[in-house]
């Protein structure tokens, strides 16, 4: 029994997802299907990138996970496979990847080319079955991804700047904002772990917005509707207002940069 | 092992769809449950049945699709079992099977009559957990679909108009509206392969809408926000804005006709 | 094979449930994991309660369910493990697991205490990935519940007012609101079975709202848009409007309290 693991923008309100776990159990019987997610804002790549590298860890080390966030179907990008040191990833070479293969450990990207591994008819707008779920379905029952296509000697990075961490300051970008409204930047906890978290005022700053918070520990250690900046539970700073949306609250989206002052 | 699939107009807010899934695995522990959809429009019964027939295909032949989108609950629309040359149909007999059953290759039909096809009590308001995921649930098991019930010699069709192709113009009723606002109709891609698909001009009217577009192969053949005419992934043309929602710009919907003009 | 359900109000647009759901398969990987529902209103723990407690009862008896609504995760409410005659439930002592305990037969509760059911590095903010999920899968592979930590003599209840039934009125509280708008209250259907339920006129009263609505066996007894009064399929007393949504036309919502007045 291998696990594949399904992120795409598909939305849950078609039957493209179906599909392609349709084509997985034609393929291979017995995967075990698990889905990441299917709501990943339309197109949006960095947003897909951040839930596929944070949620691949928790999965067994033979996992397959194919993802599919593809505004370029039809055109140029290449179709691959990435062997990691603890599992597989399926899907676009346009920068989806780039972040869950650092974090599983990079060893091989591969093309997927070889007939095999298409749908004897290969729609021009959905690879995301007649290509990708098939491929994953191939890797699941066994065939080595060497065997998809020519190897590719990297593969394309997702491009977004790196956090910094100077003197008391720490500056990222949102990478996500979830269900509850907390904002999650790409500043790996460990830079906040230099700073005491019982409460101390941070400020919080991004484009000519302005706020003060604390820097606890939960959620909880913060009074209701009050800024928190926490050490978050996916390996990343988080912003967020106990039992409120904080990036409702802040206007804070995607991809905006902010930055972390402590006095 | 064999494939339940589940479709409904449940959603996901609920716990109806997990009561009928603890219901399969109560009577059929081995069951693969595969969700299609649960979130289509409440109630309509042709985008229902667009989203069934269009995800059947792609599952193993021996799987048991069970639909319910069943405003007549309660009344007199029969239970059926839809035997087809591959899979079976499990739902109400209200016009939402009979895509699917012709698209799989209808066989025999019959109504879910006999006692053991029934919860001990009935809700008035719930025959997809106390009739369809039971029924669904003892066929996995091996229950041939000509025990349910008695035999019947056809099943209600869905009762919409026929696409029509004649000349330059195509005219077609939309079907489905997806996720990524693409708006699907029920003309088959067959009625455009006669005509080339590398950028021509071509008009599509709906009541006194009228809009230009261009007539190829992929979304990414047009600029961003413009219009595409396209032989969709789902067999079916369909009208697409690149990286924009087309049933939101060009207010269309469900049932809406709609008429291509080449020119 | 053993199922373990989940429930959680994390959403569908992050990875928090496939987190879980990564280390279910991690500790145990012949689970069969089934979602309930994962959009409970965030922190609701009432409508929690109730998704729960309606759900359980349609899986099989060795089944584990996995709840995690818990607003105050990282402060000092307990997580605990309760054994039932029918089920296991596993969760937050919140009050959130307590209906469906009445419902499965209580029999035991556990604090969750010992080392092994603890993720190496427990996030202050997710114990559902990093204790509740890790112990769910521990106890499938057959880890007796008495192993999680010391035996507590209760756990926390719900907090709401029982319905009341006197003469010709009863008086509940909404619990829910489903997905076609149906408001489901906590009186249970015997209240209503002394009531014939041909058509009478009944009148429901919320605060000084106030409508005349028909007291009948299902939906479809009634004329599009009128007011229904029906034993609902869980359990409990519901009002309707049939094919629209009684909760936005009469604005009701979870926690309002109710009267029903026979006449």
């Amino acid at each position: 029994m291998v696990i594949i693991t399904l992120l795409t923008d598909f939305g849950l309100s078609d039957n493209y997802v179906a599909q392609m776990k349709g084509v997985i159990f034609q393929n291979s019987p017995k995967s075990e299907i698990v889905d990441i997610t299917h709501t990943v804002p339309r197109h949006n790549i960095v947003d897909a990138a951040f839930l596929l590298e944070t949620a691949v860890p928790y999965f067994p080390n033979d996992a397959i996970h194919l993802a599919v966030v593809d505004p370029g179907v039809g055109s140029h990008r290449l179709p691959i496979v990435v062997k990691c040191r603890t599992g597989t990833l399926v899907g676009p070479d346009n920068g989806l990847l780039h972040r869950a293969a650092s974090k599983l450990g990079f060893r091989f990207a591969y093309e997927i080319r070889a007939r095999r591994f298409f749908a004897k008819t290969v729609s021009e707008t959905f690879h995301g079955r007649d290509i990708f779920a098939r491929t994953a379905a191939l890797l699941a029952n066994g065939i080595s991804p060497g065997q998809v296509g020519p190897r590719l000697s990297k593969i394309v990075p997702l491009g977004i700047s790196e956090p910094k961490f100077s003197g008391s300051e720490l500056t990222g970008v949102v990478l996500h904002v979830d269900w509850f409204g907390n904002v999650i930047t790409n500043i790996p906890n460990r830079f906040l772990s230099s700073y005491p978290s019982n409460g101390q005022t941070v400020r919080v700053v991004s484009g000519r917005k302005n706020w003060v918070g604390r820097h606890v520990r939960t959620y909880s250690d913060v009074a209701r509707g009050k800024l928190a900046l926490i050490m978050g539970g996916q390996g990343y700073v988080e912003i967020a207002l106990r039992e409120k949306s904080a990036s409702e609250m802040l206007g804070l989206e995607s991809l905006d940069v902010l930055r972390v002052i402590f006095s």
